[in-house]
């Protein structure tokens, strides 16, 4: 029996774990669930004889090493900072590792001593790293084999709510961490190049930079840029392309007004806004404006933003309760972001029944035979309720199929990995159709031409 | 006779040298000057007898341990974060010191052990800060001892170019630390308190949210705010004051042409700018901008600010240079803020014989006996030349007006201290007269009144 040991049995473990039990007996699995809160993984696992669940401090290595030594495969959904150590004793012990997070450079450095241990460490195996990965490179995979020339290549992922719980002015809600969605984009600007040449975008015009995208059946979408793109190109082997550009999703319309609370300098984490603790909201978006003994907070903040008296923007604002009196129950004062964040979870909750959805997309443009071709792929994933969701379901179930083939020695791959690999990429694509999480790609009629390319 | 040993020659040293030269011999000054370039530091002193100067590594404590065993008082002109193993000698060996630069919370924390040493460790006593402190107590201790009660407390400064030499659209001319001007205002938002309101402006706001000063025989400057005005209030004793605001000057129009290259990101420094070792003038500020395979950059940045076709924002831009092909002969790849300060190295240097000026300007607003009162402080200060510019005479002369002070008794004060009592700033200020650095108060006759006040 092949053994598999979890760490972790939180909200994102989910879709993964339904996965693995579900199959434990087909596939002759011996599972091991752990968690700080041993109820919560005994809880999960508590209808399958092949899995137990248990609480453990995976961070202290004494006591994960009997489990480590024990498992064929660790799956580690720890806090993308705590995989580095897993990763060691995995070394040490030989045993596989995977996890959905971002490699780090201490993860790359250890490919070498992973490979000697005869182990793979798959990393960046859930939806966005990971889907997006498999996705794309299968398509760029097909179309190096004809022998097209990538020209460009854009690809965004978004965390939405889905269309049947979408019923507010800003068509958002919270999915996933709403710190990261405040924060979005602060910390550098964002890099791309764009045919050749290097492209930069500051944070106060981020989101005044979106492309409009289609989705048939879907409607509108907006992308603003990720960070950085260039590093893709080293990932996709993309080295000479003249364009690559990833952005974050949202719907239609949201960047603008979303840019009205980033230009007063609501979303900054980066000092302590005294006397917040005795600010209404009110207060708060007035300390970010001009002061006038008369003047309104609402025409302060519509000439500061130069909006016009009818802009559907200020609609959208008001509908925040930004200009509202009402007052936290603060113990101490707190950053701009963390303000605005409790304003935004006051209205971006999910209602009991809401639904998310993840929206990816790609666009390949490429010359073959002196002709210019464009592909769009993409991929809607609605969740199912608010423990499978859309998020669980392309992060987890990427994950465990990626396990499966590991276990069962369809990929063979040893060291530090990532899925852009037709064994990786090409069997996971193809089961998690079964799952209605599939990309339809599409060959564009008329591809926009640019000079350059002719 | 009195020992002075005064730590740095350059440029910053030149008025504070030249006056304890002049005054060696009539107030019996030995005096030793070092520095990293022994020729420098000997050079300056080579016409006086009471002095010598000599090549010194001041940062290593067994060669200046003799110097500071030596002399009465130092003066530490070392970059700030130096002053504080200079000033754990001094209380060792029992040596006065004094410094023009920010007092550090690290400095602060050697009160006591200066108070038992029996000296004095004077700070903040160049121009900003000094004699901003000065200026502002003195007026500010007058108000209250005639039993009035503030209200606004405003206070600018700023480094500019002398009337005579103000020649270019810009009004603007690179007088001091061009790195310093180019990343002026980030760092974190700007905040200060204003009818008892807390406000904040973030970076991108900053250079549209100034304030425009008029000054007789003058004319018009504009302020923008600096990053904390509220640590004022406790140096100043003005706990509860409705409104307090520091801001730094500069001639009007000059924010507005100065946000437009803030927005688009060319202030940047947190990032190295990939590809900008090859780039023209031209492809820096294309960088920038959204790529089209026809649209001029001209247009593209017209665009993306939203300018108007005849906006004089934009001549000002073109006199910069920015839309030349000139390349720059670069070794590596740099920052946005490191390639803007060579254009306008390029463009904003001073000429052989232009003057810098230093304005301060400071507003108080204060009730009395039931009536509002306002009153206007300022001083102009134009260089005389290039060596002893107006930056350097209002740095160095009340540097050592303040040294004299110690030396002679004058000063009683021990311990870690600002120049804000009157037995500091009283005397300076007096003298400071003879050399022509003299603020101007004036009562305004028909001061407005906010609602709070009456």
């Amino acid at each position: 029996m092949k053994k598999i040991f979890v760490i972790g049995a939180g909200l994102s473990s989910s879709s993964m774990l339904r996965y693995f039990l579900q199959n434990s007996e087909k596939e002759n699995w011996l599972i091991r669930v752990c968690d700080q809160d041993g109820d919560k993984a005994a809880k999960k696992v508590s209808n399958y004889k092949n899995a137990e669940g248990f609480a453990l401090d995976a961070l202290d290595p004494e006591s994960r090493e009997e489990h480590i030594v024990w498992a064929d495969l660790v799956v580690s959904m720890l806090p993308a900072r705590f995989h580095i150590e897993i990763a060691k004793d995995c070394i040490k012990f030989k045993t596989n590792l995977i996890t959905p997070s971002y490699i780090s450079d201490e993860m790359k450095a250890l490919h070498k001593a992973a490979e000697e241990a005869g182990i793979i460490i798959m990393n960046e195996i859930g939806v966005d790293p990971g889907l997006d990965h498999m996705s794309a490179k299968k398509v760029l995979d097909e179309i190096e084999a004809k022998g097209g020339k990538m020209h460009i290549f854009e690809s965004f992922t978004g965390g939405l709510v889905a269309p049947e719980s979408d019923n507010n002015p800003w068509n958002y809600k919270f999915t996933w961490n709403p710190r990261n969605v405040v924060l979005a984009g602060q910390g550098g600007a964002a890099k791309f190049i764009q045919e050749g040449k290097y492209k930069y975008i500051p944070y106060n015009k981020l989101f005044r930079r979106t492309e409009i995208i289609h989705i048939d059946d879907y409607g509108y979408f907006e992308g603003y840029a990720n960070r950085d793109s260039l590093k893709y190109r080293e990932i996709y082997s993309l080295d000479n392309i003249p364009t690559i550009f990833r952005g974050t999703l949202r719907r239609k319309g949201f960047s603008r007004s979303w840019d009205a609370l980033v230009q007063i300098g609501a979303t900054d984490d980066t000092y302590i806004l005294e006397g917040s603790k005795d600010m209404s909201k009110r207060d708060f978006i007035n300390s970010f404006l001009p002061y006038n003994p008369t003047d309104s907070v609402e025409l302060k903040l519509k000439h500061y933003l130069k909006l016009d008296q009818d802009d559907p923007l200020f609609d959208k604002l008001c509908w925040l309760g930004i200009f509202e009196d009402k007052k936290y129950q603060l113990k101490a004062d707190i950053t701009p972001a963390k303000f605005l964040q409790m304003i935004l979870e006051d209205k971006w909750q999910l209602e009991p029944n809401d639904k998310d959805m993840i929206v990816m997309w790609h666009k390949f443009v490429y010359k073959l035979d002196g002709k210019v071709h464009e592909i769009n792929s993409h991929m809607i994933a609605i969740g199912e309720d608010q423990t499978y969701t859309g998020m669980s379901n392309t992060v987890g179930i990427p994950l465990a199929i990626c396990s499966k083939l590991i276990l069962n020695g369809s990929i063979k791959l040893k060291g530090v990995q990532l899925p852009i690999y037709p064994e990786v990429y090409g069997p996971i694509l193809n089961e998690l159709e079964t799952f209605g999480i599939r990309f339809i790609e599409k060959e564009i009629a008329n591809p926009v031409v640019y000079a350059e390319m002719t």
